[in-house]
């Protein structure tokens, strides 16, 4: 009994369970420098959704009737290879499966010891990467400036406003709910928050939470949001597009007032933002990060949902709004 | 007698010649250091369309009652400052008059004898400046990458394309009649060439000119043949936003598909440009540009209207596609 999740039928909109099927496979048998792997920890992340269609982008679309793949953090069961020993956690891309084999090779040991093994999912993971990459090296935010975040308690978007202001900005953040804009400023230390659900008004909201305009924007989120944030620009502002969950569910692509005219006025620039195209990147950012983490700088938060059998639900709950930072399920 | 156009009204829409009016002022007379100008050539621009607005925006609006100003190439008729002599000209922003004074400061003499005083508003001036800073500053073409223009056969585009050329590219333009996208490739050699007046799909017509897809995208017109662009970029594709032709006269702002997941998925770049952030590098930029053009490597088309009653015609006529290349008006 090995459970297994696959790509059963590719999304029409928003994700359904019945796109996802558990099948059965045997237990692996390791071979030569194989390690035996079982699955503690598996990261739900919106840009799934993106590979579950089968449109040119980034990063080849899953396989119908094949394992889906995320960021996982694994026990090492069994170990022929000489660089992991039985009783090893190490995280990687690795597929829903209960059980699976590897050679090892993409995997990074992970230590306990230094900090839970979820934020090797988390703000020491993918979403830290994405996070600080993308705030550094596209937007780079200077002492003074205003920073806005979108999707601010979402998982990404909670670390790059602690980071903004751990690099002298004002920073404002866009979430959902009101507890989730109250956290931003009593956890995260936000200098300010908006409820889009209740602003009538995200063009008048955005210049009052921030009166000397935005000079860099870090957008998760697209669509009106962005609107709103797009009028209250500062010359040479940049924006970081690092996700659109507003429109990943769109079936056709949505419309919107054309950015052209904003841009120019403003000499400003966008740029989306895919963290895998600054792994040259990643060492350093990783201790940048931990040092961080460790001298009590960076504060997350964790959704954790348990059982193998609850990943799509936890999935589909991303674009539900169900997650206060990073999504994750426990085995 | 020395007349003078002033903005009457802020144009609505497309700009009417009732926008404008004709004064009659006083001959100025000169102080101490400082010059009287008699206009001798005019450079009417589309970006000017953007300052008779009270739009915030990289410069100032025009008053309205005031004269309009724009690029220029005068004669010095009488001097009272030590760095000019009665017969020199010279470059600079200056007033729609026919004879103004100046203190010399934003002045910059130009040569009859290296080349025809009309290139110094143009390939020399802030057109040739617009296409090498734009193109290289943001684009960063590199040799074998595919370069697509649009209004490819304006003052801007023409030399972009011929840029891209020097540098190794294959060059697609894009224009608005057949004789236009004919001369892109007799006369400035482009690769390929694309009349979008009588293209119902840009995005295969883009496609079929760009069989390797889009790398760098100097976009001086927006709307649709953006759109068509876009659909075609690679992954780490550079956009120059250069302009927005077809948009500078809408009333309200134009709606068109959200930009923000092609940007995701392609790692791609979209960057506002203005030329006067990149003064720094003028010198540079006309001592490459000057070469090119004395080694014969750089043509360019100039539309020259006569008579200073002309210049409202003349501009309005840049957005009815009157023009090949730089629209002067010649005193």
């Amino acid at each position: 009994m090995n459970k297994t999740i696959i790509l059963e039928k590719r999304p029409v909109g928003k994700p359904q369970l019945s796109d996802f099927k558990f099948t059965d496979t045997e237990l692996p048998q390791i071979g030569a420098n194989e390690v035996l792997l079982k699955t503690s920890l598996v990261s739900v992340d919106p840009y799934l959704r993106g590979r579950m269609s089968d449109a040119k982008s980034y990063s080849a679309p899953f396989q119908l009737q094949k394992p889906i793949s995320s960021g996982i953090v694994a026990e090492v069961m069994e170990s022929n290879n000489a660089a992991y020993t039985k009783g090893d956690y190490v995280s990687g891309l690795l597929e829903w499966k209960e059980f699976q084999k590897s050679e090892g090779k993409r995997l990074l040991k992970v230590d306990a010891a230094k900090a839970p093994l979820s934020a090797y999912l988390g703000v020491l993971g993918m979403t830290g990467l994405t996070a600080y990459l993308g705030l550094t090296e596209i937007g780079k935010p200077k002492k003074g400036e205003t920073l806005v975040v979108s999707g601010a308690a979402g998982a990404v978007g909670s670390v790059v406003g602690q980071i903004g202001k751990l690099l002298g900005c004002r920073v404002v953040g866009i979430a959902g709910t009101d507890e989730k804009a109250e956290m931003l400023k009593a956890k995260y230390g936000f200098d300010a928050a908006i409820n889009y659900t209740t602003t009538s008004n995200m063009i008048e909201a955005i210049a009052t939470a921030c009166p000397d305009g935005v000079d860099v924007y870090f957008d998760n989120v697209g669509g009106e949001i962005t609107d709103g944030v797009l009028a209250n620009i500062n010359q040479l502002a940049r924006i970081i597009i690092c996700g659109s969950i507003s429109v990943y569910n769109e079936t056709s692509v949505p419309m919107g007032p054309r950015v052209e005219t904003t841009l120019i006025k403003n000499s400003a620039l966008m740029q989306g933002f895919i963290v895998s195209n600054y792994a040259a990147k990643f060492p350093e950012a990783i201790i940048q990060l931990s040092s961080w983490l460790q001298a009590g700088k960076l504060t997350y938060s964790e959704t954790i949902i348990d059982g193998f059998d609850q990943i799509p639900q936890a999935f589909i709950g991303l674009f539900e709004g169900q997650n206060n930072g990073k999504m994750i399920v426990k085995i």
